[in-house]
């Protein structure tokens, strides 16, 4: 066997340093040290679990707050406001939306629930998100410019959508990515699933676009068991979003009329009530991320054959999940079966949607960067309880 | 004005007389008198909120006994669990499925969420449900059974599978349906949603075809808040039911590959905690909500121009909604107005799926049944509480 360039047993002691003890260390484990119980009992004595209760409200307000935007719907989750967003976009059958290759699968699952196609683009590795630059390029080469819309001259396909994703909670460069839009007549529809909290020339994320989506999945930032919600800044949207996640009822005393094709996608109060006590604690889970960033990257300085990945520039991350890059992806396999042997969780980036079989006929452009992110990148534990 | 046949006073005492009091009274309100809290308060302690965790196992078991299945999968809702089953069941785009026009609208959404379009059939008065004799005749005229499946020689389609729903509890006769289904060798997709803990001969519900789904809506005999669950008795149905709604994800130590569409449908295991807790107090919600409907029953006895609607026969109903169907149908809305005026929570049933605009160009047999019970029919307040 070839002699590995990073030394393991080193790097497992460095991450050991910042992760702690010698016990089992989950990638992200939620924190529940605020008002829960107290929330969550409330909605149990006053009957009030399901979709209709104050908690809701509440959420969506102190939602919109802590991402500047006027308006936030809850969800379901976040692929249910991703679905949505992408619906109201106006994404229709047989468009194409263009997602990052890397990005986990519910940009892509979204897009299919429209009926739509999606088109995978590149990533850089400042931000290992989207790149701007190089989409502007590839629009270039493929765009067709036509009364009705922007149409990729290669499938004959209309181009919907673009769908940045800020991974891992490092922001996209959004000024760039909103002027290459705007440039191609594209509405932005933000992944922001994994970014709740990081600002972005000190504005948060998920308003940079048309619609915005977060996620409150259990393995994220801030948890509502599971949940997730669109965010706007437009009046219009926010009703119509409420209206399609809420079955399309038309409000009326006592008859029941849908007027368009709704789903059932509305956060039950309950969840809503965690997600209010979990909210209130989100500038301490930052604090403490964005310290354990410090830690990290001053602990594992002196390893060779990675680096710590730090937050891009003109940004303040989340650090929703903490990552290194080795120099060498042959190394990445041992690397993770050495620590998650011996109880430090990790993972390798998701496998690039482009490879995936589902998807191995949609279109793309050259993805370099992705794939060499992908290969090399690895997820350390990461929680606000480190 | 029309003098009414019925004299409103006199009923909205005899509803009051079961119903109590003078304050308002919903039409169905949740009971959280067991072990919710504890449950509830078990997931806040230990972190485990969220998709991962031993409520989620604990309800499905719980479920399958109740439900007399081998399997039950939990998910977000019941629309998503008439999804899956009708995705499992294997709905294609352009397919028929074959759903009674009288019922709520998740049915028909969830077809179109295959991209199918629902055929609309009638519904009979014994059941509130879908007539199996009157479909055998309407398949007799419309069917063309070709070597790949049966057809709809009007409209060139495939008829994918037939979806009885048991409208508030009222068990469709499942034994006729599955002789019907099975001589035109179409699946049953059975939305039990509204009939947990209803028995027909003896059986309960949600397992007498290809797959079932059951819903946990706020307004449900037994909720989580939000939530739902397919039923099926076929391990490998149960599998990939179990894989697709969490987004069909390739087991791994830690890679991400995903073999087909999936969908984040999951229910979390705080919701499950407080299902679990729910559903040990069933027992004593059904003998209630039955009790609740020999007090109705006797109550609106010497009402003229109205009578209680009765579980039908070889059944024992969950009740969980109770109904009053009205003489004449141009009472209905003079009713409706009384009633919710002064404090009683009465509703209509759902405009029928076939006269909402946005189905008005799907196929339907005659509706002649279902229009007469959607004009006439008027639910009352139905708590386990009162």
């Amino acid at each position: 066997m070839e002699v590995l360039q990073l030394d393991l047993d080193r790097t497992y002691q460095a991450l050991r340093d910042v992760a702690g003890g010698d016990k089992f260390v989950p990638l992200h484990e939620p924190q529940f040290g605020g008002r829960e119980w107290s929330y969550v009992k409330e909605c149990l004595d006053t009957g009030w679990v399901s979709s209709v209760g104050s908690y809701v409200d509440l959420f969506e307000q102190m939602l919109a707050e802590i991402c500047g935007v006027r308006h936030a719907v809850a969800t379901t989750n976040g692929t249910a406001a991703l679905h949505i967003g992408l619906l109201i976009a106006g994404v229709r059958p047989n468009d194409e939306v263009v997602i990052p290759t890397l990005t986990f699968i519910a940009t892509a699952n979204a897009v299919n629930y429209c009926g739509a196609v999606p088109h995978f683009v590149d990533s850089e590795w400042s931000t290992l998100g989207l790149d701007a630059a190089k989409l502007d390029n590839w629009l270039s080469e493929i765009g067709d410019r036509r009364e009705n819309g922007l149409y990729n001259r290669q499938t004959g396909r209309r181009l919907a959508a673009v769908v940045p994703m800020h991974t891992f909670g490092h922001p996209v460069k959004m000024q760039d990515l909103v002027a290459v839009c705007s440039k191609w007549g594209l509405p932005i529809v933000e992944d922001a699933a994994e970014s709740l909290g990081s600002l972005y020339l000190d504005n948060p994320l998920g308003g940079w676009g048309l619609v915005g989506a977060v996620s409150f999945n259990g393995n994220k930032i801030v948890t509502t068991g599971g949940g997730g919600a669109i965010l706007t800044n437009d009046a219009q949207i926010a009703k119509r979003a409420k209206h399609i996640t809420t079955t399309a009822k038309v409000p009326h005393a006592w008859a029941f009329v849908h007027d368009e094709i709704g789903y059932n996608y509305r956060l039950p109060n309950i969840n809503a009530a965690l997600g209010c006590a979990q909210l209130e604690q989100l500038p301490g889970f930052l604090a403490r991320k964005r310290q354990l960033a410090v830690r990290y990257a001053e602990s594992l300085q002196s390893i060779d054959g990675l680096r710590y990945f730090c937050e891009p520039k003109n940004c303040a991350s989340n650090y929703w999940l903490h990552a290194v890059i080795l120099d060498e992806p042959r190394e990445r396999d041992e690397f993770l079966q050495y620590m998650n042997a011996r109880g430090l969780m990790t993972r390798p980036c998701w496998t690039l949607m482009s490879e995936l079989e589902l998807f191995s006929n949609c279109p793309s452009s050259d993805l370099t960067v992705a794939r060499n992110i992908s290969a090399r990148l690895v997820n350390i534990p990461s929680s606000a309880t480190l």
